[in-house]
Parts: C-alpha cells; structure tokens; sequence
C-alpha cells in the first residue's frame, strides 16, 4: 500500500486494511475463508482514495474510513460477479472466488458482501450514505445490463457508450468522492467540486481503458487484452471510425487485423481528444475545492492517467 | 391477488402491485422490461404479507406499502439468482430472466433489483430500515453459501440444517415482519412478537418445503422434486433417518428409492413434530400481540401451513 497514489494518507490506508479485515466476523464461519480471500489482495484501492482525497485534511475519521471501506466492498462484490460472468481464474494475481469456491458460491457471495457493505453504510446517522452507495451500486448493474444488451450493436451511437461508461463506472467513482467530502463534514460547495471531478475521472478511466484493450502490449498488462472485439462490445475508437469511415475498421477489428491499423489515424487521435477533455473536465471541476488539501490528492490520478494516456497513444 | 390469504388486505396488495410496477421508471430504458417481467407474474407475496399482516389495522400508508415492496423485491433479487444458479427456465409459469436474457444480463438484474430495494429503504426518515433490510439480505445469501458449501456433506449436524433455513429463509420473514410493524408505528412489545413470528415461520416454511421435495406428487407441485437428494443437499428426514437409524436410507435415497421407504416411520414422524413444533412456536410469539388485528392476518399462515403439513405426512 505504498505506491506514489497514496502517500501522505498511509495512516488512512493502514486504518482501511484492518477495518477490512475486522469484517470477517460479522460473517457466517463457513464465509469467513471468502471475505479473507477476497480482502487478502487488494487491487489499487481507486474508491478509497477518491474517498479519502475528497475528505483529506488531518488524520482519518471512523466514519471516513468506514465510509471509503463501503464503496470498496461494493466495488469487491461487482468484481466477484464480473469474475463469475467472464468465467475469470484470476484477479491480482490470485485465484477468484468462482476458481477456489465454484460460480454457485461465488455469485452468492458477491450478494452478501455488497449486502454486508449496506449494512455498514446504515451504521451512520442519516439514511444518506445508504442512498448513495445504494443509487449508485443500481446504476453500476444497470449500465453493465446495458452494455450486455449492446453486445453485437455496430451501430451504437457513441452517446450511449458514453451513458453505459458513465452508469457502470462514473458513478461509483462520484459515490466515492462524495461519500468522502460528506463524511468529512466538508462544505456543499466541496462536496458537489469532488463528486463531479469523481463523475469525470471515471468516465476518463473506463475510456482509458476501453483504448487499453485495444493498445496496450498484453504482456505489460497483467492480463488478456483485445476481450471487448471478442465480446462484440463497441468502445470509443471503434464508434469514431466508424462515423469516420464506416463499419470497415470494426469489421477488420473482428478478423483480428492489428487495431493501430484497422482504426485510423484521425479515430485514434479523435478518442485521445475525448480522453484528454474528460481528465480536463475532472480538473477544472476541482476549482471550487482549490483551497482545501484535496486537490493534492485528487490531482495525482489525473497525472497518472495523463501518463498512462500518453504512453499508450499510438506514435504517429 | 385474491386468494384466501390476502383477505383483508385487498387495498393493501392493491396499492403493493400498483407501487412496484411504479419502480420501472426508476431502471434504465434497457433494464425496464426485465423489471416488468419480474413483476409480471407474482407468487404467493408471502413477505409483503407478513408485512401488512404485521402492520395491519386501518388503511394501508405510503411507508408500509413501501417497506412491503421493499422485502419482496430483495426476495425477487434472490430468485433472479437461485434461478440462474439453478439453470432454472421457468417460475411461475413464466420464463426466467436467464432464459430470456442470459445468465450475464441476469445475475447483473439481480443486483440492480437488490440495489434498488435499498434505494427504497433510504427513503425512510432513519437508516433503521436499510440495516434491517441490508442485515437480513446478508444472512438470506450467506445462509446459501453454507448450504452450497455443505453439499454432499453426508455427516451434517441437525444443528447446522437449522441454522442455515434460518438464514436462508427466516431471516427476511422476520425481517418482514419487522419492518410491518415498525413502518405501522406499533410498540416494541408487539414488534418483537411479530418478528419472532416470522422467524418460526419461516424456519417452518422451510422444513415443511424440504418435506414436500421428498413426498409431494410432482404433478401437484407444479416444479420439480427430489433436488435436494439429487443436489446433494441433506434435509431434515434424512438427517433424523441418519441419527435414528446410520447413513443407510441416505444412500437407498441416493439410489432412487421412493422416500416413503427410504426413511423410516419414525425419522417421518419426527420430522413433522419438529414442523409442527415450529408452527406452534410462531402462533405463541403472538401472545403479546393478541389485542391487536395482527393475529387475524398471521395466524392464516400457519393455518394453511398446518393443513398443507397434514396432507403430506405419508399415512401409517
């Protein structure tokens, strides 16, 4: 837990992982092995520091940590379902729930462990904190609905990649960000600065890595690429060559031509634009928050995509 | 919704179908139709009236006909799940989600469902009713892990059989009841009679459904027997066999033997005093609610469980 992303909040990090561990207990024993497993290797922790950058200054709360906890189990038991639907073996270098413990197990567990999560979102004082992580753990399944039922859809307009990228993605990464600011007794102002740089950070990253799919050297990545033309899903490139130049790219795209060729030069350079303008829009939102400690925090995962972003571009 | 059991409450169900077909609007344009579907073709709405039953004198207000909605649509959110899990095509005379859909888009509608049920509960003015919906749901699903995991399990303690149908079944009947009685602004004394009503019942709802897989006519049933053998799965009259007489009906069970003679008369006796004990149970918990119209409503329950048990119990 000490990569650059999360310096100067170890000691909010070191509180979520024993937070997290305590909540084997409030687990049937048979269960127990599950939420240990699950816990024991945690992937980037994204949710929890957009929590924690949204509600940074001083040292964590209870409430901050149990709230940056609750959208980090949510985002655990989507990732135990989408394990179970791609019939995925591993996950962060481990074996998934599905691999050690069957698909039956594993979709039930995923059911308790978001159920688990709203149970310590209604520990707090108001309803608040269940609405939103409820609102946006419906709108998360919904979008992945969407994006199923898009499946083989060539024509799919990019307004509704960008709506399904907003629902299954951006909303959770906004819940975070609020669930942060709020829990940190933080002013409306920062609040609503922090939830929108979430919505446009989110929607940044699924679109990153929607080009990564398709860009990206598999042996960098740590894991299959090229799984969205597998899967019939349209992403960003695919839907500007298509407005650009027809329905040939995705065609080519399909009987397995090399994406740097089959989508052209002005789609990959009209996809990076979009990119570069939602991380825009994540840091111009941040404006009204300028004065507080979040934006040191927060601003960090924008450069890192930027990075990312432009390591990936294909060089003209 | 007229049968028998929804006496009383016409105005009540009434105004529960008219509210859950409202919740379509709040799914994505892609998801409604499944919401329909789901809706389309209800079963027995046995939460919603132990809700209303729980809750019962005058008039139904908004907040218990949404807290009804809210115990079955988490209780749809499960079939949705036992039914892609299962390989199920049909339920209630319609197809399943899965069928229609896919198992992908299924399991992802069952969380959607799940996620709004909680967005439902957060309407309500304190977190009480998200922690008891939330609560319950977690057992519901971690009371199937432990049943999953115990497959094949030919050793299975009665103890442990009783401990997963609470889970599994009584913990959302008490929560219904729970939930009836506090959204009606009852006092604590008739709420904890209530919710301990809900509980031995369902533990006895669930006995006297394993009794049915292992006696009923399939042809009366309207779904298919034996799983539980075939599953691997122990219930209550091969555990008691099992202890009254060693692991042979077990096996002659497995072969295929009819259950009238695989299990011995006493091991069937027993079970339907443990059913008629758990029946008993609940109607006692009412004591302290006797004043009120709740026995009126609840007491059918148990009345119809009784007969449904008389009729199955194989003659000596």
């Amino acid at each position: 837990m000490s990569t650059p992303l999360h310096a100067g909040l170890e000691e909010h990090f070191s509180a979520l992982e024993k937070f997290l561990r305590d909540q084997e207990s409030a687990f049937e024993p048979e269960v127990r092995p599950m939420v240990r497993e699950a816990l024991a290797h945690p992937g980037k922790r994204l949710r929890p520091l957009l929590a924690f950058g949204s509600g940074a200054g001083g040292p964590p709360s209870a409430a901050l940590v149990r709230g940056a906890a609750i959208v980090e189990l949510v985002h655990l038991a989507t990732l135990v379902h989408d394990d179970v639907l791609d019939g995925a073996d591993r996950r962060h270098g481990a074996d998934t729930p599905n691999r050690t413990h069957g698909a039956h197990a594993a979709v039930l567990f995923g059911d308790a462990l978001f159920a688990h999560a709203l149970v310590l979102a209604a520990e707090h004082a108001t309803p608040e904190l269940c609405l939103i992580v409820a609102r946006a753990s419906r709108e998360v399944c919904s979008g992945e609905v969407c994006q199923t039922f898009s499946r083989g859809d060539d024509a799919l307009p990019v307004e509704a990649y960008r709506r399904h990228i907003r629902l299954k993605t951006a909303e959770l990464f906004e819940a975070a960000c609020r669930v942060g600011a709020l829990l940190a007794g933080r002013p409306k102002e920062h609040v609503e600065a922090c939830s929108a740089f979430g919505r446009h950070l989110g929607v940044a990253y699924q679109i990153y890595d929607d080009l990564a799919d398709l860009l990206q050297d598999e042996s960098k990545a740590g894991k299959t690429l090229g799984t969205d033309v597998a899967s019939g899903k349209l992403t960003l490139p695919m839907i500007l060559e298509r407005e650009l130049n027809g329905p040939d790219g995705i065609l080519r795209l399909r009987r397995g031509e090399d994406p740097r060729k089959a989508v052209s030069a002005a789609a990959w350079k009209e996809s990076f634009r979009a990119l570069d303008a939602e991380i825009a829009a994540a840091e111009l939102a941040l404006v009204p928050a300028e004065g507080s400690p979040s934006p040191f925090f927060l601003l960090r995962l924008t450069g890192f995509l930027r990075e990312a972003a432009a390591k990936l571009a294909p060089r003209a």
